[in-house]
């Protein structure tokens, strides 16, 4: 997880625990995870993990909520200022391949997620940040549109195009083996712009 | 699930299960689902649904390995002989669009139980039908590649592409709702093989 995740109270321990938790959630799922396994695994007593979050849940939601809200953020700060669209288009793709490096286990974590969130609530503010980097990618495929650089068809599939490439890496990119993350999704990128055809 | 999914045994009564099964494996997840639920959703006895079934992990085995072999038979029906190479790859598409429309809670069962799947053994032999799923797409690229209708490039990863387009779309279409599945697949193979560029 990333050190800007909550602001304040972002301690060297509670960053500890928010990694290792993405880890095990990531690997053996929410319900195969025990406040009891994520003390173990950081090597602190259970009472110590409680003085820092309340319950796993808490510490879940900190780690979908946090690593997509950065996500956003990250790649929002990447987009080079008056570049062409499609230069937009390819950073923010390769941004979040290296976002998604870098914080593989609060990624997996979040997405496996998807289909039974713990708290509602939780989930709902988490969308809204989903929303918002879906929102992104289509707004920048619209100005390539205007700028002439794209083709005109069906923005939101496009946007989920280029998103489904992005979401599925975690299936089968293995960290420290082939191609970094940040240049596949630059090759995804060169692919779907310029097509597959000769 | 479709009908011929395990030869000979498969009865109504069995249909009946493992489509009512896959509904709750994918809605609240393995772990989540008892055998207890399985038999009350069904409207029938334990006892009966033991008749069946020696445990939950060869239910949950059956409709995962299941509906991955049928996805590659059903593609592989679905290929036109014959026709150009980027002809096949859009009907790959389009097969595997209308698989996913018509088996969607095996599908999903299937795609989100990648993480943990109880039986290792059976994970292998689906592992075996998913590589020869993702062989073929491959395949079809370098036809395409060797009759000059697609450049040269990364064929695992345009493969990757293909794929990641389609095995994200559980995330966000929805049954009955929008366009067809196998619109949307063939959508894609259209801004995949033509690109999005202008």
């Amino acid at each position: 997880m990333p050190p800007e995740v909550e602001g304040g109270e972002t301690t060297e321990r509670v960053l500890q625990i928010l990694s290792t938790s993405a880890r095990l959630f990531a690997t053996t799922g929410y319900d195969g995870t025990s406040m009891r396994d994520i003390a173990l695994a950081c090597g602190i007593s259970k009472s110590l993990l409680y003085h820092h979050f309340a319950d796993k849940d808490e510490i879940f939601a900190r780690i979908t909520l946090g690593s997509t809200r950065e996500l956003v953020q990250f790649v929002e700060s990447r987009l080079p200022e008056g570049a062409a669209p499609s230069l937009r288009i390819r950073a923010f793709m390769a941004a979040t391949g290296e976002y998604f490096q870098r914080y593989r286990w609060a990624w997996i974590a979040s997405t496996t997620a998807f289909w039974n969130d713990p708290q509602q609530r939780r989930q709902t503010e988490r969308m809204l940040w989903r929303d918002r980097y879906e929102g992104l990618i289509r707004r920048l495929i619209e100005e390539a549109i205007a700028a002439g650089e794209i083709r005109p068809l069906d923005v939101p599939l496009a946007g989920r195009l280029v998103l489904s490439a992005l979401n599925w890496m975690h299936r089968w990119h293995k960290p420290d083996q082939g191609m970094p993350a940040p240049e596949v999704a630059e090759a995804y990128f060169d692919m779907i712009f310029h097509g597959l055809k000769r």
